[in-house]
């Protein structure tokens, strides 16, 4: 199997979980289907994908661990659909989709978003066969990555970084805690439910915190010279937003050779997996090529 | 010790663990500082109270599960934060004070509130004492009755009822939604974490149902009945932002009713406690009596 094939099959079976978990509809109308709506929408399943791709690499079945992998999509999903929001970004346009709040108004939007963020750990906390000290653990890392230590520290920052003359530390920050961290934390999850000890989730942190960063560089990338067809979004919105980014900083030369030094920091860094680590090699390469 | 000490000595133990919970700064300083300005501008914290009081009955110390107690109240206070928003309520006052967004932005108000509800989960899986099995099934009870079987539902049906005309039904299901479950959770996890068997946890159930639609009903009078003095924020803004509330149904008299008997039914579930009950017996009748 090669790589495409590999992502596909694990993208389907998350888009399959997704679907079976919320098919039975729930009161009100409205906020069920705004939550399927944004949740349902496509997209690269990346994160859960890491995550089950961990959680195999450490030697489980991913059949094992859907659940909790699936819950970090549904954190993701949240944290777009507040990104898109007049308040935040106002993006109108998410994955070739009119953004939630276009459809659902904002006050729905952002009641899907809580919606979602609430009940990813409610889906994270079902299971026959993982023990409760795992999953806790689990909950754990991803409340501290999902939030203050991460995701959401990452989005107040950029936030209130708009429009300001861009710095270094800054941008980093922003990057790691926005995108990279949620990236990690899949990572550690998989490594963490597989019970694997420290050294191997040790690794895996690493490895996830540079293609997180890496893949975060190549969206910014992306922004500049990507076309709005195969974003899904209008290209160059970072710009005209006045966001502070890699490449806004360095240039895009520059942004492609410090997420090339991410891509081989994270492929050195899941050496202690020997042959096992393939399909990981094989994402962060990918993550580093890939046009949308 | 008399209720109004024993609910006093309560806040306080909550106030100082949230208090050291988050005296550590975290970036960005903004994000911090509204998450804490909301936590910590007062209030009953009536939801962990219950929490550490049904922990109690069923025979823990309640310094075991300070931190899971604590953390409803991170969820209770994320709520008010993205209730207040413009697109949701729009109140300007909460608890005689500017609500979050008024000071920070309607961006930062967001992000403080989905900060506070993700790190309610981290708070809540931090334990030394309580085993993972226990912290798991609290967090599966907390996240389905904050999220889509609970508040997040409630806000949603309440939001698109405004200016509808109220039915009995829809007003059960908002006020079941949006505020019994929540209350119903903190007892039901006190409970769950002391390790009681299932006759006890129901009875904690079905006393924490009832008393939580008494405190609703309570709310909604204390709108029409009330001072802004005694409310921290202005009387009548159910009425004037058309809020399907018992009241407006069924008028202030009838409401009254039926909050005496939920409290009556709650008083009565609980029986299987004897005489370790009392506290719980107390707080049901002062949820019925209360100002403010």
């Amino acid at each position: 199997m090669n790589l495409k094939a590999y992502l596909e099959s694990r993208r389907i079976e998350i888009e399959n979980f997704l679907e079976v978990y919320y098919r039975e509809p729930f009161e009100p109308a409205i906020l069920y289907e705004s939550m399927r709506y944004s949740l349902l929408a496509g997209g690269k399943r990346i994160r859960p994908i890491l995550c089950l791709t961990a959680y195999e690499t450490c030697g489980g079945k991913i059949s094992d661990i859907l659940a909790q992998a699936s819950a970090i999509e549904l954190i993701h999903t949240y944290s777009l659909i507040h990104d898109d929001l007049p308040a935040m970004d106002d993006d109108k346009l998410r994955r070739g989709k009119p953004t939630n709040h276009v459809i659902y108004g904002e006050a729905m939007a952002i009641l899907a978003g809580d919606g979602l963020l609430t009940d990813a750990f409610r889906l994270f906390s079902k299971s026959d066969l993982i023990s409760g000290d795992l999953l806790i653990r689990g909950i754990n890392i991803l409340s501290a990555n999902a939030g203050i230590y991460g995701m959401v520290a990452g989005q107040a920052l950029d936030i209130v970084s708009e429009g300001k003359d861009g710095d270094k530390e800054t941008v980093e920050f922003i990057h790691q805690s926005k995108t990279a961290a949620l990236i990690k934390a899949s990572l550690i999850i998989g490594g963490i439910l597989s019970g694997a000890d420290s050294r191997y989730v040790g690794a895996l942190s690493e490895y996830g915190e540079n293609i997180g960063l890496a893949f975060q560089v190549t969206d910014d990338i992306l922004d500049i010279t990507g076309t709005t067809e195969e974003l899904g979004k209008p290209k160059g919105s970072d710009d005209k937003k006045n966001k502070m980014t890699y490449p806004a900083i360095y240039g895009v030369e520059k942004s492609r050779l410090i997420a090339g030094e991410c891509v081989n920091n994270a492929k050195n860094a899941i050496s202690v997996f020997e042959e096992k680590a393939h399909w990981l090699l094989e994402i962060a390469d990918y993550l580093l090529t890939r046009t949308k």
